[in-house]
């Protein structure tokens, strides 16, 4: 079912751009998907799409017009727009002209943990990482490590803004993500699993993190850019990785510091 | 020494807006550092200073205040600007009212090793890489871990563009950055110096990552974000190196490919 909508001021149009706010998104429980990867990403995930938006010339490409097609023959609701009205609602620098509107998924902690089956818990805590960037490349990153999934604590980015969407390149379909809980809620469904809860950082009892055990059910909690991890779940954690610094730089991004410990407990664990 | 300029006309603002351009930047052989903790970490590295620009309002601020009046008793040539004209020409969302204008440091790669002493050799190769906050982020990883230098061949983004300064947070003045090399030109160098190429990806003949060996003079070369290491360059290897992937995400971030590789060989030195 394909519909052309022209006017800006339709009810439609105006949700998906309402969707660039945090707080819609919230309300709603949506978000956007933009251009023709990420939807891509979205349509083979089987992640299901309450509607796609294109504009004609989109359709021009042999690329999007496939998906287009796809999408339509599964019987998603498809809206052809003009090219101003798409502009007006996209995010992005250079539009690709398509994007899927989507609804966030709950997770409980409890539904990842027994989701992951029998291997051997490997979790990844947003502990107020403030750059959508960072956050979707961490997404990206436990992907890429297999985790069992990602936790964004109250205060962290939102994990489905624009640009982290855009950041995770597909990854935020593939990986349970369960957003907005408390530290505390958090630290006790963890200690019912029987979780380590490794910081990073360079305080006080941090061991080297190629010198800790990844041969247990472990979670990485990561922290905000310039403070680090919370003052709350460095009391709680069991132990604080340390990435040694040779050179004159005084940190890590914290997404390069989050694959340096991931491929650790990926190594450890297939070679150990 | 201060200057007052309030004219958007004066040459030497016109030769700061012209810096966030490559073309300008490669003719007058200079570039821009902005914000506070930048003009700091250049004061710190001893970079010598072309001059410094600020507004009335950021010196208001202490520490912007400390840094101002640090630099004036070195001789830096300080210019006061009106707010106007310093939001002008400043290339950040959220001016914080203070730059500088730095000389590019020219390092040939003979340089580079001869820097590195004793040190067993451990060099980073950019291949194409087109992100400038990639590029910028890989300097600042190439850094932490202590390497000998960075190299970016012809074609990879500009490593003295405004968000790969800012993304690199200083290191850019701690580490022997060498730039406009041809592929043939280094492998040329680089086999004089008998130095192992190891590329990134998933060719044949590609070895797991951790099952490289690290503990000799090796250089990696990180490539392009969608089209990986050039032709030319995965013939010069000497191996490919693969990092699994466990879940469903097709590739990595660059830069957290860059951490991942870089911090193994930081582990087998230190503990094999």
């Amino acid at each position: 079912m394909t519909e052309f909508i022209s006017s800006p001021a339709n009810k439609l149009i105006k949700e998906v751009a309402s969707l660039h706010n945090k707080k819609y998104r919230d309300n709603l429980g949506k978000f956007l998907a933009e251009g023709v990867r990420l939807v891509e990403e979205c349509a083979i995930s089987g992640w299901p799409i309450e509607f796609c938006l294109y504009t004609e010339s989109a359709a021009s490409h042999d690329r999007t017009l496939r998906l287009i097609k796809k999408l339509a023959a599964a019987d998603c609701q498809m809206i052809v727009v003009p090219e101003s009205v798409y502009n007006k609602i996209s995010d992005t620098e250079q539009p690709q002209g398509i994007m899927a509107v989507l609804k966030k998924r709950r997770y409980a902690i409890e539904d990842m943990m027994s989701a992951a089956g029998n291997k051997l818990p490997l979790l990844v805590i947003l502990d107020g990482i403030q750059d959508p960037g960072n956050v979707g490349t961490i997404i990206r990153t436990a992907d890429a490590a297999g985790c069992t999934g990602v936790i964004a604590l109250k205060g962290s980015a939102d994990v489905y803004a624009g640009k982290t969407v855009r950041a995770a390149m597909g990854s935020l379909f593939h990986l349970p993500i369960v957003e907005g809980v408390s530290a505390a809620e958090l630290v006790t469904i963890l200690n019912k699993f029987q979780i380590n809860l490794l910081a990073t950082g360079l305080q006080k009892k941090s061991v080297l993190y190629y010198q800790a055990n990844f041969n247990r059910p472990v979670c990485i909690i990561l922290g905000n850019e310039g403070q680090g991890v919370s003052k709350e779940m460095l009391e709680a954690a069991d132990a604080c990785l340390n990435i040694p610094l040779a050179g004159q730089a005084e940190s890590l991004n914290v997404s390069v510091a989050a694959g340096i410990i991931l491929y650790e407990a990926i190594r450890q664990r297939a070679t150990l």
